[in-house]
């Protein structure tokens, strides 16, 4: 069930990167809606490696095609799989990860666990496979529309570079991070770009707003807003933490500065802060939800590192081919996909 | 399935805060496996109320009566029911609680989501229906045990007054929080009797670490063993956020700092640094897995707040009763409860 | 997972014949629902045995008292818990037991599969265990009477006495096995008269009926109404196979016989004949859902039989103790219970 | 979670008849296993249509292709996708469908539950979505040649045409109907080609058995093997009813002729009969597991009946195209493919 992500909206996901695909089946999701196709290419679009200066340089075109569940222009209510096919393959570049594990990838884990891997670009561990998230985000965007639901992903941190405040209310830019501060938002790329020269990489952290979310999604006891929220958020590649509202904040507050005023206003239940992010005892209160998660500094660097060999001698090793020295403006989009899903199956699991 | 928690081992928890009885039971124990029915009560007695001058005066036994899957002191492999009865259960302390909506309790969004809620002492919600995860997480201790793996939890901050490191690697203390420095534990313990004499209440993180785990726990790409442990401490009662090694602090490290390298030595692959948490890819690398949770501040405070009732009218409202300055002794033993679970469930999957 | 029933509405089942207690959990109740507690009571009392002179002498009381999930006679939306105790347990008389595996029972499939086994009166393998089925169930019929739907069970076949008919379209009745011809009811009832004074045991068949399903209930491909109804039948105890609407009957008739074609009448889409049974693709098509299912002759009977010990001798054995001559009377409401639970499954996923 | 089938190993399918493909998802395969591709592609050549003069004329290549989980000829461990193109899609000869509802069809009950449907070919009700049952059927029954676990489905009864015995030991044939008495099989060829040019379809039964199965498989109580067989088998189109062991006959034995008595052969625990199919408790006893399913004749038939529009106006309607007069003769790789799966599972679960 490992690769199976939801309740009633549940993708599955397949792929290894440089397999002959990746792709996935979205099964539960409604019948009878008109998909917008072009919109999920913008989602893959915002993925897709090779579009910036400050990303990683393998050009792939991440065109989708779906094979089931939609007829004429709408859902079935039967399962949607789809994929995208690998072209830019450069599996050789690869040759020299054979026999060796990367320092922080997964190569040692995936090989101790499976007795085997798929060596080349990271296999089933790459980053690549979140394309079918993005994928399946996009789609429970759309239904999230229907609710007037709206979800914000933005970089609040890269490096020592980081944006003041933790809560925006307001997100709508049109710099590659979605940084509110626009000044900011050009200092954290040029930092990646002195990062990409350096062959080195930076570690940063995403805050995301949920807007418009109605009263009681979440499901008491263990499957709690927030907790399936950090499942989700945590199973991304090189994601090391979570917080939702206060977070981590919390720590330095007493319980009567933390604690969120209910007021009544044209015919709302509202408060007056929002230290709760959104959510009481798992459920959402109609505020907004959000939070910001952390990502690590991208294992792959250009710099010559010491590892060992799958027969255990230690080497050094230097990486080579294609490299991104941040992760975090390519994961804007699979944070907002994954968000996206689980606000959507708390929808479907709610009715 | 919201009050069900594992794949293979799992537990599926009952039980209102004033209702007859908390409870639960474990489906998927491995059978025949003698139970310390000692230890489980010892582990209950941690959680226990009343039991220490900083927290609340609750009394109850918490005396747990085992119902099924027990035969001859030997697990059945038949699912193990539960329950422990709810005594000294002050029902009237809460007759003002019924018609109002305390702040960043979950009293709202319950009556939202539910038409109707047990108002008395939180109902569902409380803290209490945690005494079915410490049962649980008991058995899932001694089960571990027999892998030789260790769960220690440890407070790390209260209010203002934290550790000044992040990984502690031996933790066995006398102290009621646990905390490794003896010297804080006491400047920590002060502060809660200060804040309990104040009727205001504290936040703070917990720490936790794991012992010989294996190598290969977890499983991609969803279910990794971050996104699962993270899902589980998100789910206890006023945690607002997680990370696992370096966490957030990733964001200020450049790869080449953060990157653990990998060393051979007395047949076992090793790691000079664990920024990593013990988890790469998302499975086990056999380094210790250490994390960080933070805890708000309990809503429920003794000085006079303003709310509004379920009718939306704004008043001024004052708890009476019991009153908890501080989860985070409390919450020591549900950390490592629910960390149990999710490493037990992972080695059962494992195989 | 193997002790939970259902998706949305879930029943998790423990218990042992002879332990302290027979109980489950329902999760996903829907809230805020006045329960019939006597309507309960008075399904459990249609299983119990001791009641009749046909059934087994073992006289247990069999009160249910509900722990958790109610307040005020409403259901909270949290999980309700429940138990019946045993009290009439006499654990001597099943002493031989202890070292022999009983001819047709569970006692070496569960010895062998979990290393020890509670042989006290079948242990968790006995019937006793149906008692949390017929609770969930009798909560489950209580909420599609909301939706106007009835389910009747009828036994159809003691032995060699049968119905002529194998779809009856109203049955009420007053005789113990609910049969709807009163004469064959007597026959059958005297027959197992006989077979209790003969210590022999008896087969047979219940038939049962669902009216007023709405159209669409059902999950294709592998998730049928049928598929998931066969499964929950024959999980009953000494269920040895199903059949839906002509059954094991198709296999003799011609595509042009068998198709049920439709018609539109005041408003509705109907079927002139129902050999589909309801059922069409896996899907309600409005129509009366009806199924068969058998159930073997109980393996416990009062003549010696040849069998083996846990340490592999050959010897003879001559059961002692009560004696049910047949599962068919108390095995109607057990059939009730789980399609009940099926229906309103259904129900609740096709929302 | 309807397309999903499986615990542990999991197939999640998709595809619509006439859509692109259909193909599917294995999660949970074991890793590091080679795969027998041409054995893959034997099987899915046995469900092909357009083999045989007594089967549909549609022409399908049915060509598999992996698209992941698989490298250098291995299992990794991570999902397997595969993908069968359709081809042969003669849609046109559909569109005589898209306004009414065919009787016996999934048409009425598809476009009532999801608001819209794919006509052409019964879409996602098709058989041809069997397909994905056959790859992941054939997989599982590699690994089960690992345990030396063997499955045999054979055609049993077409029509009036049956076979004596209703549990045959030793079943490999050469015939297309794999009926181990010759002679009746070639009477049932006869019988379906006459049926064929008649225009009209057949109904019958195929019995399963399965050979070397381990003590212990299978979960109580509500996942026994029986009943998760069951759900299994009753999943697959046109089927109306399962019988396990001595089934349906059950009700015509009595206790001391139907019990199967233990003896102690060679170092194992046997029994002298096998009404109970191999099962006891819902848990294998390590006898040959044997079934016995029914199909109906399949609604499609050249002659002309009556039935009703979608705008629920009466019609005549007259089949045309590619006519199957009996699937049991592609029916039997779909058997022994479900199966497979559910014996497979059952070993995983059971580590």
């Amino acid at each position: 069930m490992s690769n199976t992500f939801g309740v009633k909206y549940r993708l599955t996901s397949f792929g290894e990167s440089h397999g002959k695909a990746i792709g996935g089946i979205i099964d539960g999701c409604p019948s009878n809606f008109p998909l917008d196709f072009e919109h999920i290419q913008t989602e893959l679009d915002k993925r897709r490696p090779g579009k910036s200066a400050i990303t990683s340089s393998r050009n792939e075109k991440d065109k989708v095609e779906f094979l089931s569940g939609v007829y004429e222009g709408k859902t079935l209510g039967t399962p949607i799989a789809f994929v995208v096919w690998n072209n830019n393959q450069k599996g050789k570049d690869y040759d020299n990860l054979k026999d060796i594990y990367r320092p922080s990838h997964a190569d040692y884990t995936y090989h101790k666990k499976y007795g085997l891997r798929d060596h080349r670009g990271g296999g089933r561990a790459s980053a690549r496979e979140t394309v079918s998230r993005v994928v399946a985000g996009a789609i429970a965007k759309q239904l999230l529309d229907v609710y007037n639901i709206e979800i914000f992903a933005y970089v609040s941190q890269i490096g020592d570079i980081k944006l003041d405040e933790n809560y925006y209310q307001n997100v709508k830019t049109d710099n590659i991070l979605n940084c509110p501060d626009e000044k900011i938002a050009n200092k954290m790329i040029a930092k990646i770009a002195e990062f990409k020269k350096a062959g080195d990489s930076l570690g940063g952290t995403i805050n995301c707003l949920i807007k418009n979310v109605p009263v009681g999604l979440g499901e008491p006891v263990f499957n709690k807003f927030n907790a399936q929220l950090s499942k989700a958020i945590l199973g991304i590649n090189a994601c090391k933490g979570f917080e939702i509202g206060a977070g981590f904040e919390s720590a330095n507050m007493i319980g009567s500065q933390n604690n969120d005023i209910f007021y009544f206003e044209n015919g709302k239940i509202k408060t007056h802060t929002n230290n709760s992010g959104g959510v009481q005892g798992g459920i959402t209160n109609g505020e907004d939800v959000y939070f910001k998660a952390v990502f690590k500094p991208v294992p792959t660097i250009l710099k010559t590192q010491s590892t060992i060999t799958t027969d255990c001698k230690q080497v050094e090793y230097t990486a080579k081919g294609r490299h991104d020295p941040s992760v975090l403006p390519r994961a804007l989009p699979i944070v907002e996909a994954m968000t996206a899903m689980v606000a959507l199956d708390f929808i479907l699991l709610n009715k």
